[in-house]
C-alpha cells in the first residue's frame, strides 16, 4: 500500500499503463540495486510539451553514455497514451521518465540481453509564467561524483545536499568544487556582473540543463553577453545578480546566497527580470520540436 | 517475469518472506528513484555468519550517516528466518541486505513518517579457504563521489568502473584520485614494500571494509607493520606485492596492476600468502560477535 501523497493515478511501466498501486518492479531491478539508470523531467504547458525533443535527445544521449541499449522512440510514441490515460492530454502537467538497465541477479558487471525497465508518469502541475520566488540558497561543498553531466538516478549526493538546504530553511543549495560554484542540487546557477552573464562551463561537473541552454539562446536574442566561466566562492560578493534555472524552476531570482544578500526586499535584478519575461514568452510558441 | 539467472528462491521484504517473483517494490521507492539507501553483504561460512556484528554495526552507522531512521535489530532478528526459509540455515551462503528511505512521491527532500524499505536474501555461495585468483586489474580515474565511506546503493560510478575492468578482460579496477590509489571498484587495495603494508587511510575517499579491518588485526598478530598512507600511481612500480580485500574477495593476490606486472607466473608474494593463510584460519573461529 502506498502512503498518502501526491502520486499519479496511472504509471507507464514496460509497455503497459497500470494503476500506481500496480506499478511495481522486481527488487532485482538494477535501478533499485545500483542506481543504474537515467531520468528526465519535462513539463507540458499551454503549447505542448516544452522542448520535448531536447529532453528526449538528452535522455537518449545519457543512455548511450552509460551503455544502456534502449531507443527512446518508444517513450516518444507512448507519451500521448500516458497523457490520455492520465486525463492530462491537453493539461498542464509534469512528465517524469526513467530508464534502468533492467532486472538481473546482483552483479556489478552489466547483464547481457536483459530488456531495460521503462517507467513514466504524468502529474497535474501548474507553472506560473514567471517564478515568483525570491530564492534563498546555502553554499555547500560539492561532494558528488565527477560525471554530473550524466542525469543518473544515483542521486544520493544531490538529495543529501538538497536536504541540507531544507534543514537551513532555504530553497536550494549551490555547490562549491575546487573553490568555484558549479550548480545547484537540482538546478543550474547563473551570475550577472556589469551586464554580462557568468556560468560554469558545461563540463563533467555540471548537468547541461535544457533551461540553461534556453537561457543561452535568450541571451543571444537579447544581446546579453554570456561567458562560460565559473564564479569563485569569494567572488559572489562582487556579483550584481544571480539566478537558478531548471525545468520546474524556470528562471528563479536568488535573493540570498550563503552569507551574501543580493536584495534585501522583493527586488529582482534587471537582467534576471528580462530573462524571466523572455522565458515566459517562449511558452506562447511551439517548442516541442526544438533541439536547442 | 524474471530473466534466467542465479536468483534466490525467497526474499525477505518488509517483514515478510516472499517468493522472488513476488519480491516487488513500488516504482516510487526512493531506492529506485534516487539510489537513496544503504546495503551490506555478508557470508555465512563453517562457523556462522562471518563478522556478522561488524557488518550490522556498519549498516546501522551508514543509515545514521544518511538519516534513515531504521534500527537494524529487525534484520538481526529476522536473519535466521530468512536462512531457514531459504534452506540455508547451516549452509555456506551469501547474505545481501538493503535498506532504503521508503516510498513517497518523488521529491528530493526526505519524506517524513515513511517506513524504510527492507530487503534481504541469501544465496548458496562457497568460498575457498584461500582465494586462488591471480588478479589482473586496470588503473582508472576515480570519478566517484567524495563520500565513499558511505556504503550507498547510488553505485553508478562503481559499476561503470567495474565494467571498464570487464571490458579490459581483467578482474577489477583500482582507482586513482589526485594521483594516488584509493581502492577497487568493490574492494580495498593494499601494497607491500620492504615488509611493510601500505594502504589508503580510511577517510571519505574509501570504504573502510570489514575485510580491510580484519587484515589490520591479522597484521598486528603477525607483527607486520602497517602504514595508512596512500600509494601514488607512479609508486606502483616500486612495490613488492599488492592485494585486494573484500567480503567475497577475502585476500586476493594482484599479479598485474595497470602496466606493472608483480608476478609473471603463478607466484604469490610472501606477505600476501601469509595473510591469506591467516585469513583462512579465522574461519575456524566464531566471529559472529566480533565488532573489530
Amino acid at each position: 500500500m502506498l502512503p498518502k501523497g501526491n502520486f499519479p493515478e496511472k504509471v507507464y511501466l514496460n509497455g503497459k499503463i497500470v494503476s500506481v498501486e500496480d506499478a511495481r518492479i522486481s527488487v532485482f531491478d538494477r535501478g533499485f540495486l545500483f542506481g543504474d539508470g537515467i531520468y528526465e523531467v519535462m513539463v507540458q504547458l499551454e503549447n505542448g510539451i516544452f522542448h520535448k525533443k531536447a529532453h528526449l535527445d538528452r535522455l537518449q544521449e545519457n543512455l548511450i553514455k552509460i551503455g544502456i541499449p534502449y531507443n527512446v522512440k518508444e517513450i516518444d510514441d507512448q507519451l500521448e497514451t500516458l497523457l490520455e490515460s492520465s486525463n492530462l492530454s491537453n493539461e498542464s502537467c509534469l512528465i517524469y521518465m526513467q530508464v534502468t538497465r533492467g532486472v538481473a541477479p546482483r552483479k556489478h558487471s552489466y547483464p547481457k540481453g536483459v530488456p531495460a525497465t521503462v517507467m513514466m508518469y504524468a502529474l497535474p502541475y501548474t507553472l506560473p509564467p514567471i517564478n515568483p520566488k525570491h530564492m534563498k540558497a546555502i553554499l555547500e561543498p560539492d561532494f558528488r561524483w565527477h560525471r554530473c553531466d550524466i542525469k543518473s538516478i544515483s542521486l544520493l549526493g544531490n538529495i543529501m545536499t538538497n536536504e541540507s538546504a531544507m534543514e537551513a530553511n532555504t530553497n536550494e543549495a549551490a555547490l562549491i568544487r575546487n573553490g568555484v560554484i558549479t550548480e545547484g542540487s537540482h538546478t543550474n546557477i547563473f551570475f550577472v556582473k556589469n551586464g554580462t552573464i557568468l556560468t560554469h562551463p558545461a563540463n563533467e561537473h555540471i548537468l547541461n540543463g535544457i533551461s540553461r541552454q534556453i537561457v543561452f539562446q535568450l541571451c543571444k536574442d537579447l544581446e546579453i553577453p554570456v561567458i562560460e566561466k565559473p564564479v569563485a566562492e569569494n567572488e559572489v560578493i562582487d556579483m550584481d545578480e544571480a539566478f537558478f534555472t531548471g525545468t520546474t524552476t524556470q528562471v528563479a531570482s536568488i535573493a540570498q546566497l550563503g552569507e551574501h544578500t543580493f536584495y534585501g526586499n522583493d527586488d529582482v535584478g534587471k537582467i534576471t527580470r528580462k530573462l524571466q519575461e523572455a522565458f515566459a514568452e517562449l511558452r506562447m510558441m511551439d517548442s516541442t520540436q526544438s533541439t536547442l
